[in-house]
């Protein structure tokens, strides 16, 4: 017979039971945070309020209409019965609009190329990941911004597809070395395709790209017929420039990746107080104007195509004029349209999670995460460039991304919220404990069940006390992020392509990116 | 006549007019955020969970009651019509609860030695501050702890009164070089008076030392009416041990403070999954039964008493046990708590801002932005532990609280929220913008107009872009906050009690801080 044990205090008995129960893997659907979760407990705006903005905008669709669109726009536009002015400028009659709103596709489903990443984008949903067009990158160890390179976006990729709380891949930064605007497109998209199954949004330079990219996304899918079925990427379309105008060129591109049977993100981008007006308000107004405009092209070109109801007004420090994408005025803005998709029951996305600081410091995270939750608390469909997005949409930044995970988890845990029933009330478990109970709650069968069920616990993120962090080295969490970054980076791809395939897609097209 | 001035971009005169615009001063009430902002576009709890929440605290006070009430508590409580049950725990019927709900302090307000701090606290009016018993401060220059001194204190006071969106400040460390306990509630209090004239909280450590405490105060004001006409000190009483037993010592402190005139904050701090149940639900469940039988505890010694409602629940992180104030659940925690206070309409507190991370680096800046913002949007009266509080509650720093002031300000733009009204919708602006007019927004008076008045910009926070950041030398963040640190503390204390009055007080009183 053994000696007796050393004995353990009763705490650490109880530490080794929960981290060994939170070593079990859990279902999907019993996280304590996921993707899709219902959003709707913050609302910045009242019922009238969204009324009033409602109005206004279909008052501008019909009195101030938009300017530039392009020949066949016109065409499409005004068959559907908007006109065109002496002043050449599309005007919406009310009735359009709303006909319009019948047509459009209500709830739509994003897919990824592994259908376990597909997002159901409907009713107040939220979903995260990232967006945009950096032209730099952060370089977290030096301090300093260099330009942004394909390999660059094939590792944003990678690392976005092993981040739970990041649920698509929306191209977040420009390849600068790829100048050409056909290599760039396509390059691209072999970045983000390779780099991961979750769904991809793009953006193409101009028209003239889609086909040979179309013809990629085939190649990859199978078939004309399996890439219809399930497309795996779909397009950002500035389709407007703010105020008031169409953007000619990127509306070819629309039409282009409509006709192709790509889901369309129709974006209006204006920056309040410089392409919008100042006031959240009239920003917003200006915003679900143009993008119900879209709203009226897509579905005269081809009923139902799925669209997202893409109303991304930025905010201008007006001190300067520059963007200011971490304000709280930020936050309000896109909280403000998330409301306004909700009341027109469309899928919809918008832009948070964006700071202004350069690097990833504590500006950045009250930024990041200030807007993303209040967008996730609003119910926002699609949450754009949600994570490692820096300088106010000029850098991105590897570990920033994966700190964003964590983050972002702790906003998808708000949007969660609190669940009142007799079990949480916890009446049952207040008696027991405190009427000749343990007076504690450490080790009741509640406490224990929704450990890993309601507590979301953060990857990166230093939660050890004082005396634990000294132990451990203080830890510096930035470098913990590069520590992460470079072990995901070390491993291979989850989305390489099969050699067979990637030789088939090396011959017909000018794929830049090393075979891996 | 000179030559020909040399030319301006028109941008860049713009901007220097939008800057000299800026730099004329702000009354009080037009500034773009302020103290008492009234929050409550955040809502977690449904109506009907708002009413359970309600009904288990009044079962759990009417079955479980609470034990270990001193005498005199004992006395005081069953003379208004709690019963003491055999197992010495106290019972309160539903009708007491809601006569003493009916006797409460609804509308009060917390005065500063300079009365333009006064906090009226009322409705869902948004206040933040320190507060907190941190035994650590952090030194952002060598990123490492160290105790907490009298020194430290004052500093943090003298920090705190220069920063405009700061409201309180409730004693956020203690002073750790002071060992006997009536020194250092003495001390407590010269730090905290002689370096803000903002209201200001401690908590005293037992009743023996209220008695000197209140000479002191007395003394400070001019006399006993001038105290108790304005007393500008509230005492912060951890009157529970949960779960569901009254502290001894800490209630008969707070009889001691209630009879000096006062104002108390009824503190209930426990823990979720520790000292509170694990749900959400069921933490605020007791936190809001414990303050309840606070209610009636303070309302049958002196009716009308000015107390704030201090549900305080924490958040466990549950593998270890260890407290996670940065945590999405503390946001839920405090959000859900402050709906319950407008639910009674009593004045109330709870803990946010509190960061997990040890520095000041992006965790911090996303636990403490998630939650000032969502107990802001919840409409919290009182948000304690809002800037400079690290691992989670132990440590304080000065650099974190002087950045505290910039997020602060971005919750309380969040909270000032988005205003909807023919101005605000801008029909007109985008009509004269759009037709005929510039095509942009930059110059229009409303823009103009709305520069100073609804747009928030930070001190210290960054919005430059890349390249005028690397012109200006890649500032970092915490360095830039060090040297406001400096700044401040190089300069007199705006609260310094004039020679006579400090020269009393030290004959008096066993002041240790050196004459400033």
């Amino acid at each position: 017979m053994n000696a007796e044990p050393k004995r353990r205090s009763p705490r650490a008995g109880g530490r080794a039971a929960r981290h060994a129960l939170r070593a079990a893997p859990l279902a999907a659907d019993v996280t304590p945070v996921r993707a899709g979760l219902p959003g709707g407990t913050f609302n910045p705006l009242s019922q009238d309020d969204i009324l009033a903005i409602h109005e206004a905008a279909l008052t501008a669709l019909e009195e101030i209409g938009l300017a530039d669109a392009p020949p066949s726009g016109v065409e499409i536009m005004t068959r559907a019965g908007a006109t065109l002015g002496e002043d050449k400028r599309l005007r919406f009659p009310r009735a359009l609009v709303m006909q319009s709103l019948e047509l459009a596709a209500r709830e739509i489903t994003l897919q990824g190329r592994d259908p376990a990443h597909d997002l159901h984008l409907s009713g107040s949903k939220v979903h995260y990941g990232t967006a945009g067009a950096a032209v730099h990158m952060v370089d977290v160890e030096t301090g300093t911004y260099r330009e942004s390179t394909l390999q660059d976006l094939y590792d944003a990729a990678r690392i976005a597809d092993r981040l739970d709380n990041v649920h698509f891949l929306q191209r977040p930064m420009v390849p600068r070395d790829i100048p050409d605007a056909q290599e760039m497109d396509l390059n691209t998209l072999y970045a983000c395709v390779s780099g991961t199954t979750k769904h991809i949004g793009t953006s193409f330079v101009d028209a003239v790209t889609v086909p040979m990219c179309l013809e990629f996304l085939r190649e990859v899918a199978g078939s004309d017929e399996a890439w219809r079925a399930r497309p795996f990427v779909s397009n950002s379309n500035c389709f407007v420039v703010p105020p008031m105008k169409f953007a000619t060129e990127s509306c070819l591109v629309m039409e282009a990746c409509i006709g192709a049977g790509m889901p369309v993100l129709l974006l209006s981008a204006g920056q309040a107080g410089a392409t919008a007006p100042a006031p959240i308000a009239g920003a917003i107004v200006q915003a679900v104007a143009e993008c119900l405009a879209g709203v009226v092209y897509v579905n005269a070109m081809a009923p139902g195509h799925p669209a997202i109801f893409g109303t991304w007004p930025f905010v201008s420090d007006l001190r300067t004029g520059a963007m200011s994408g971490g304000s709280g005025e930020q936050a309000l803005l896109t909280a403000g349209c998330a409301q306004m998709h909700r009341f027109y029951g469309l899928p919809g996305g918008a832009a948070a999670g964006i700071a202004d600081a350069k690097l990833p410091d504590m500006q950045a995270g009250w930024e990041q995460g200030i807007s993303n939750t209040l967008a996730g608390l609003a119910g926002l469909n699609m949450v754009y460039e949600a994570a490692g997005m820096h300088a106010s949409l000029l850098g991105f930044c590897l570990e920033s991304l994966i700190l964003g995970d964590d983050l972002i988890g702790q906003a998808l845990r708000c949007v969660r919220g609190i669940e009142v029933n007799s079990d949480t009330l916890a009446l049952d478990t207040m008696r027991s404990t405190c009427l000749g109970g343990p007076g504690h709650y450490l080790g009741t069968d509640q406490t224990l069940r929704l450990m890993q069920t309601e507590f979301i616990y953060p990857a990166l993120a230093d939660r050890s006390s004082p005396k634990e962090w000294e132990e451990n080295g203080r830890p510096e969490l930035l470098k913990k992020a590069t520590a992460r970054k470079e072990e995901i980076l070390s491993q291979r791809s989850n989305a390489v392509f099969d050699a067979g395939l990637d030789a088939r897609l090396r011959a017909r097209f000018p794929v830049k990116l090393p075979v891996q």
